[in-house]
């Protein structure tokens, strides 16, 4: 049995200890957070006892440490809780492997967590990265306990993964809201808009995007384009859907 | 029993012709498609017999004409076929309410259809618009027959929800067509994005999209969306990437 202590009180420390506690080989050990509050606040949610602290000087041996922490202080606080005989995993998209001379290693879920969401674990992509085959293989068993899709995944790699993931979760979640202001302002419920939205995102796990567009750019239906333009009463949201038409025309053009 | 003919041969026709074929209370009685090829083809995926034709001549009486033909063909095709005791509907999410003295409705459903796709009809939202309360009533019984989201809508609703739709479902599988892009370039297995772009279309059946909101530019994260930005290749996707994030910066800021 492997132990894994987390780093963090935010959503990717919610769900890898909930990930954690499905494991038959791997075991939590504790939860660190600096802010009190935040970390009782986290460990309170769960119906099984956690050992956590917020003092540095009380963290304890794992044989993984996970750091779910903001991207700015990884570094710094990996720093400081380095140990020869841990691994110790950052879980950020952007960020290079740190200090590679401890056994350092990334352990980037490819997911947007919230404490709302009930996620299958098991359908997760972990992207791994590490300094050498040994410690990489020690983190592939522990990725693989927990999902079924374990990607080893150079830090170049990493970051296109990363700024892919602002166009298709981040920027359409804020298309999603662009949606929702226009339905409100007409008093039309966003709910109808609902299937769509899930249908569009299904459609793509079968097909390649290119192949699943359609629409008034890609018919290049100017008539269409010209009445939404005209129906749109926020400048903001013109210019918006000027440019991805544009953009799609010149695609299919 | 009531009859309902389609007209088109398009995706839209499909889905209809098979949500139709479910149905206990309701019948197809034929199928119009003006090329005969494309109306061989649908009619040749289905494992039932259908009643086709091309002949405008041949066209024969039904309870209800369902047009699913394109929105700039719909006002002259409805016109030629128009008939005092024929409930006459489009499909059109933009097109107003047609020839209002005879029983013409508006029969918007509100999914984007591909034949690759497995839908549940009873989800796909029906927005329903009709001259006068006997059609409504009579279009409401056909439509909830298949579905359990019917909705009586405006014409300047429907527009909305029209325009709103090309946000949530066109644009954003236009950010998909980006995020595949980026990952092709660096050879990365678009797959590894699939279950994150899932997440996201789930999340916002929960909680508001405003409140699912994440990433870069919810946080104010300067370092990021520079090194972002510095890392995409192409101009397209540099000028999409500010513009969206200035767009959650205001809204968040």
């Amino acid at each position: 049995m492997k132990t894994v202590s987390i780093f963090g009180t935010g959503n990717v420390a919610f769900h890898m200890i909930k990930a954690i506690s499905l494991l038959k080989n791997f075991q939590l050990h504790q939860v660190y957070g600096r802010n009190e509050k935040n970390l009782s606040t986290l460990c309170d949610q769960f119906c099984f006892e956690i050992n956590f602290t917020s003092k540095l000087a009380d963290i304890e041996y794992a044989d993984f440490y996970l750091v779910c922490i903001k991207d700015d202080a990884i570094a710094d606080f990996i720093e400081k809780i380095a140990h020869p005989n841990i691994i110790c995993m950052h879980t950020s998209g952007s960020l290079e492997l740190l200090n590679k001379n401890c056994r350092n290693a990334v352990f980037y879920p490819l997911q947007t967590f919230s404490k709302e969401s009930d996620l299958n674990y098991a359908e997760i992509p972990f992207c791994l990265e590490a300094e050498n085959e040994s410690v990489l293989e020690e983190i592939i068993e522990f990725a693989s306990a927990i999902s079924d899709s374990v990607h080893k995944i150079s830090t170049e790699q990493r970051r296109s993964l990363h700024v892919s993931a602002v166009f298709v979760c981040n920027f359409v979640n804020h298309l999603y809201s662009i949606g929702e202001e226009i339905c409100q302002e007409k008093k039309v419920p966003f709910e109808v808009l609902k299937p769509l939205i899930k249908e569009t995102a299904l459609k793509v796990q079968q097909i390649s995007p290119k192949e699943a567009q359609t629409g008034p750019a890609k018919r290049n239906d100017q008539k269409t384009i010209a009445n939404h333009l005209n129906g749109l009463s926020s400048e903001q949201q013109k210019t918006i859907y000027q440019l991805l038409t544009n953009s799609i025309l010149k695609n299919y053009g």
